[in-house]
């Protein structure tokens, strides 16, 4: 099944990045490429691929974030200056160039997206408070005070679709696109397993019951780390109550609606773009009947 | 599918921990309970059971977790004292209690383990440097100075036995127990998806290239506090390069060598205990055939 953000084709060389004189190596190697972001955004070279320039232009006070090896034994940077804040913002000029992105290059642009936002948001210790240094090539961060490693996050989301006599429950959060519709979704907490974060989310938004809930496929969604966990779960009825704090609507739709959805025709919703797992869901959904 | 630390109970009322107001309301009710833990570890009742406490038992300098109401609506905390460290340690008594308290009560301890410990190890803002406080009820922290909010992490990791020919591959941490061997497992990264991770993480610790990778069962993991994401994946060689870095010895294992191992019969190897995903996976897989 083929998901947005997956595919990226670098290897990670996890076992190099505690070694600190190969990463020095690999950040001297006069191959070395740096990712081009702006403010997060990735730029678009002349083929839409990545644009990648020389570590040679990258800031003298940045911290650089080793991505991994490329085909050719190239090493690939990213990296995180100073100033930057690592917000969650979206540009309209991103979410154009994700419609155009391979997902093999979404997959790299998020990788570099996640680290170097979470870098930008996590300078100081979360345990003494002090100042915390890039660690393990950009993959952690230590503090010198109180020796804490910090890891970058990846949050499980779970996002699903429930079906009801072959219709499947969809919702909308205030802030999107008119028109746009897409699976509910929400954040796995501690103590729960995915199934049982899939049925809270769906009761707690629509106030529905589920059960016979059935992993699909799974996406890494960099805005500003999640990993999306996507189901398929039965709904044991079509009765709604909605939780506005949460969702701003919900509806049922028809595969018949979801195919004219998909196909750019006249439905009753706009589909999420095809980069997020929830097309991916709504695709498989169809095809299964 | 039965899995450890699955099953609680308790009604997590989301839509309450933001009110100020019904929080207290709940913390005022005398029929609160304050879950008994120390240094981390439950105490079990007469039968077994988690053991609680009334809430007017809490330190006066402490933080009130809101774990969730009982069947009976009854307010049910954890909390966390100033002294407290949520460190990662676990002592022999509480794989013992582990050992016999029923997957539901794990996973209400599990959740207040995974809390109790988020907060003492994160009591400054990572993007200020600033103290925090507890928020929504002890599921957030937030940062008075810059106004960060900060979230109980939950880290996904992926465990999986790789097939080949009939046998499942094992390996075994430095640290276990004499003669135990379980499924290889790794933490998912920021930019791949599970089915990405389980086959980085096998060809890191054990050199084998996986496909076919399908997803089993999840499981919440309150040491510190993990989404065990369960699943089978197709090897293509049974040709082992171990990672002595990160596994100290890798097994390739029959089904009648698991079926032995985990009735406790004469085997080539110690199973996972019965709370732990990689044992429901073996399950899983003995049974499928």
């Amino acid at each position: 099944m083929q998901v947005g953000f997956t595919g990226g084709w670098l290897d990670r060389v996890d076992h190099l990045r505690g070694n600190a004189e190969a990463v020095a190596a690999l950040l001297g190697d006069w191959r070395a490429k740096l990712l081009k972001l702006d403010g997060g955004d990735p730029a678009l070279d002349a083929d839409g691929k990545l644009a990648w320039v020389s570590i040679a232009d990258a800031a003298p006070d940045g911290e650089a974030i080793l991505l991994g090896l490329d085909g050719g034994g190239k090493p690939c940077f990213a990296e995180c200056r100073p100033g930057d804040v690592g917000g969650p913002a979206r540009s309209l000029a991103l979410f154009r160039m994700l419609e155009m992105l391979p997902a093999g290059e979404a997959a790299i642009f998020g990788a570099a997206r996640s680290l170097t936002g979470w870098h930008a948001r996590h300078r100081f210790c979360a345990n003494c408070g002090g100042p915390t240094a890039i660690y393990r090539a950009g993959w952690a961060r230590k503090c010198p005070a109180c020796a804490a490693e910090h890891f970058p996050r990846v949050d499980p989301v779970v996002i699903m679709l429930a079906e009801f006599e072959g219709r499947a429950l969809l919702g909308r959060g205030a802030p999107w696109p008119k028109g746009r519709y897409s699976a509910l979704a929400g954040f796995v907490e501690p103590g729960e397993s995915m199934e049982e974060a899939v049925a809270r989310e769906v009761f707690e938004e629509a106030g529905v019951r589920v059960s016979n809930v059935h992993y699909v496929a799974s996406q890494p969604w960099p805005f500003p780390g999640q990993l999306m966990i996507g189901a398929f779960a039965t709904a044991e009825s079509d009765v709604l109550t909605i939780d506005t704090n949460e969702i701003e609507d919900a509806i049922w739709v028809t595969k018949d609606e979801v195919r004219a959805a998909l196909a750019g025709q006249d439905a009753p919703f706009l589909p999420p773009p095809h980069y997020a797992i929830a097309h991916s869901l709504l695709e498989a959904w169809v095809r299964n009947g």
